[in-house]
């Protein structure tokens, strides 16, 4: 029975797979990072992964996120929850395989949505296993939706939504770049890493983007941050390190220096 | 949307894994089945397959029905639902690349025991899946336990409790042999099939059996029949057929004549 309070770590799908690959799963990355989460032997955490080219070519094809229209659809809303299965085995394999007491809690079967945002979640049984100790893993998903029938759920929303309910000390992000850029680090040399945000700060970043662009030049990182807002309001800090690179995610769950982005209220 | 009663089908660990293998699944059986299933069409239509050599020596090795006591049990109750969700998946595979649109439902996600005995079954979601035509699909599992703080769930209790409280019009068990015998057919060369019991023929053959030996003589059947007698009380009848053996769990959903064992409340 632990008394602490919860750290939620997402590690993203384009992390953990090769984009592009179809269900191709970085396996090697999927057991240092399990290392890492072992190593750092967090009493109280709730691991959330991305789809990656599991999840999201498939969902695609079928236009899951919009909503059922059409019938044939249904075997697409299977498929995309099955493909998701099939990569949180292999992190669930990873996990337990590093004696990491993980459980996978699947989102379909616990989240309803209502035009896409997490309207009802049923955590009682999640907030039991965190309880007694086991350490809850979830992941992006194909769920039902209230007004559409059903649609995807990203991950980055489950993060806030989990962290926000639980009441975690601190959001980890694992992703692919070093953190949040004023440009996107893949394409622009000049790119430069933004250490440390506030608020305010991350707000006026966000107001001079919109202006000056319609598309996401942060290389997509801004519109994930975005969804992690209402956790940060709350009080509860965000640190967006790089999961690609040994490491830097065992630091920031250890509370150690790590290249990063920490964004806090204040 | 479907008005129709659901049917119930559980399919025995034993028919589709390999009992004498660890983690050994018989994936040639598993397709024959979703054949079937998809031939059958089926519209309202609940899975449950058992653990075989998934679960069972797993759950056995941490003795996780007898509950917590110790630390490392955690990581062996982690263990048993990981395994099942690795024979799980294989089932949804199966039937996902049949067009069969599968949804599975981790019951460690979703139910709670005490003292072994379903307390509580957040359904809601399920019960949705089923109106909009997708087949959830559930498995004996690792649960939480309000009493014993975790422990297993049988696919046999998870049948009768889905059958009686989704109100289903049959249940179809499928196992590895013919049906129930009044002996031991893999030990008995002159084991009797029962073709068609009432609820009181049944009692009669429990208490015969019950008296004339403290080990159930049936081969492990009886005990799984037991289970489901309140769902026989309720009105819902049974049919037990070879799910090993071609056809039979088609022609029991298809509810055409076929060898096996039907009991009946009157």
């Amino acid at each position: 029975m632990s008394e602490t309070k919860p750290i939620v770590l997402k590690i993203g799908g384009s992390v953990i797979t090769d984009k592009d690959g179809e269900l191709a799963a970085r396996t090697a990355v999927i057991n240092r990072l399990s290392e890492e989460i072992q190593k750092a032997r967090v009493e109280n955490l709730i691991i959330v992964h991305g789809g990656g080219s599991f999840g999201h070519p498939t969902a695609k094809k079928y236009g899951i996120k919009e909503g059922l229209r059409e019938e044939s659809q249904k075997l697409g809303f299977a498929e995309t929850h099955h493909v998701m299965t099939v990569l949180n085995g292999l992190v669930m394999d990873s996990l337990v395989w590093h004696n990491i007491p993980a459980i996978s809690v699947a989102p379909s079967c616990c989240v309803v949505t209502e035009n896409g945002r997490i309207k009802c979640f049923n955590d009682a049984i999640l907030k039991s296993y965190l309880r007694m100790g086991f350490a809850p893993v979830l992941y992006g998903d194909a769920v039902l939706d209230e007004k559409l029938g059903f649609t995807v759920l990203s991950g980055d929303q489950l993060v806030a939504h989990l962290a926000m309910k639980l009441a975690a000390s601190r959001i980890v992000i694992g992703v692919d770049t070093d953190g949040l850029y004023d440009a996107d680090p893949k394409l622009s040399k000049n790119a430069q890493l933004y250490t440390n945000l506030t608020l305010a700060e991350l707000k006026k970043i966000q107001d001079k983007l919109d202006k000056s662009t319609a598309s996401d030049v942060t290389g997509g990182m801004l519109g994930k941050v975005s969804e992690l807002i209402p956790a940060v309001e709350q009080g509860i800090p965000v640190t967006i390190v790089n999961a690609a690179k040994a490491n830097r995610v065992y630091k920031a769950l250890m509370r150690e220096a790590v290249e990063g982005t920490i964004i806090e209220k204040e």
